[in-house]
């Protein structure tokens, strides 16, 4: 496994890669892996002669008064999790590297963005949005994969290949769990012994709120006010709950077809998110 | 020469290209081409296996009270010239086929729209670069060829494929003039006939800006004065004269190494722009 830190060399790699008629599959993380982004890697893996992981805490996507400076890395440990299984190489470039200069343009993403993680993180999915086209131009993979459970992400970056046709598979894959139900995520390393515990309750929410629909509540108004009086017995901080058509992440107060519900919640040291697809 | 006006169709015309490991050299234009577009195809003809040429009138970079509507077409005249050129493939497509619906997120310009154009006509380049961003994504090509004339658009353009790491080579080519020296220009057509001989004002006053600059004047207030003036004599309306560092369009009040002299000009019917560089 080879770890690359500028454009120009990985490039070399992916025009020999092309030039042997290989395939490409592409997974862009943040890096501190789990096992949410082993399961991308092995999608990847299945499907194609190449796997690129790129791991690069991108600044664009902090707010001022975000985690950038905390975000957690271990490359060591990225390194020989990405290579146990298989990754062929991982492109590491420094933030010098990716941004010479400030940008003198962004992508500005109007769509999707008034709800869930874009209303409580202005300019949070313009920072996505341009270090995944950034991305997508380096790497010029087949197919690049995404997680579930970043699900506003991944609707931003779904809408961001058509809309721009860009050449590439953009593939999902489902949110990976604890045992008890927590989803996993690098931000976990921050929970305190006690609100690790506690921390499904988020998971157990949307479930809950699930069922609720599940059983025929479509009412918008009155599943989130359930589902808020349940996060409120937690020791931590709703930041949103909200219930949206799906994929389109427009509101509707009745709920029908395709909805997902959606969370994001402050512990003292990390805001955790999570969403569960319903269809009805 | 094949017309085509889907992305799929000219996307699979691509494929077939490139697996005969074919080059692809790209001029996009708005149509109603002129000499300054056959330079473009002439110097993507000699140095590619395949020329591509698009014509598409981009309705996201006309402003509200813009000519988008009455923007001059000729699709029989501009396939005949494409052709005498060498062309192989006309790309046209439709606005419902660019923009099927609207686009939920677009390419936002912070850097080098505070002057020129992009003061007058704000949005303009945000609509540019979007267009072809997208039009780089779908036709891939090795180089795409791009007019001097419009100066402030090359400038965006090459920042643009620097900034997302488009995997492109940008050409300028010079700016094709008229015998008196006017630039080439679809919308030279909407000039009555007096404007028409007037118009030359505008290169004339770039030149003479030039030459004052080149015999020692360096003072930007000062030389801006004189060009005034002598577009004050003009039956139009003066949009703006400016000069600027180039390539980075930072204004600077003492002129030393390489500027750009630029004005946009209006005439009843016609915004003209022209520009000149000069190095001290």
């Amino acid at each position: 496994m080879k770890i690359i830190e500028t454009i120009e060399e990985v490039r070399q790699e992916i025009t020999k890669a092309r030039t042997a008629g290989q395939s490409v599959g592409f997974v862009p993380t943040m890096g501190y892996l789990h096992e949410g982004h082993v399961s991308l890697i092995k999608s990847a893996r299945k499907k194609h002669d190449i796997v690129i992981v790129s791991i690069f805490v991108n600044p664009l996507q902090f707010g001022p008064n975000e985690d950038l400076d905390r975000y957690p890395r271990d490359l060591k440990r990225d390194e020989q999790l990405a290579k146990e299984e298989g990754t062929d190489l991982i492109f590491y470039p420094s933030v010098t590297e990716m941004y010479p200069e400030k940008m003198p343009m962004t992508i500005h993403v109007t769509k999707g963005v008034d709800v869930l993680c874009g209303a409580s993180r202005p300019g949070h999915f313009d920072g996505v949005a341009t270090v995944v086209m950034k991305l997508l131009q380096i790497i010029q993979p087949d197919e690049a994969f995404f997680g579930q459970k970043d699900a506003q992400q991944l609707a931003v970056i779904i809408n961001m290949v058509e809309a721009f046709n860009i050449p590439v598979i953009i593939t999902a894959c489902p949110t990976i769990r604890e045992e008890d139900g927590l989803a996993k995520s690098s931000r976990n390393v921050y929970l305190t012994e006690e609100e690790r515990l506690e921390a499904p309750l988020l998971y157990e929410t949307l479930t809950y709120g699930a069922d609720l629909i599940q059983s025929g509540e479509r009412a918008r108004t009155k599943i989130l006010k359930i589902l808020t009086e349940r996060l409120q017995e937690g020791s931590g901080k709703l930041d949103y709950i909200d219930v949206l058509r799906y994929p389109s992440l427009e509101t509707t107060e009745e709920i029908q077809g395709k909805a997902i519900l959606a969370v994001a919640y402050y512990y003292k040291n990390a805001r955790l998110i999570d969403n569960y697809i319903v269809e009805v």
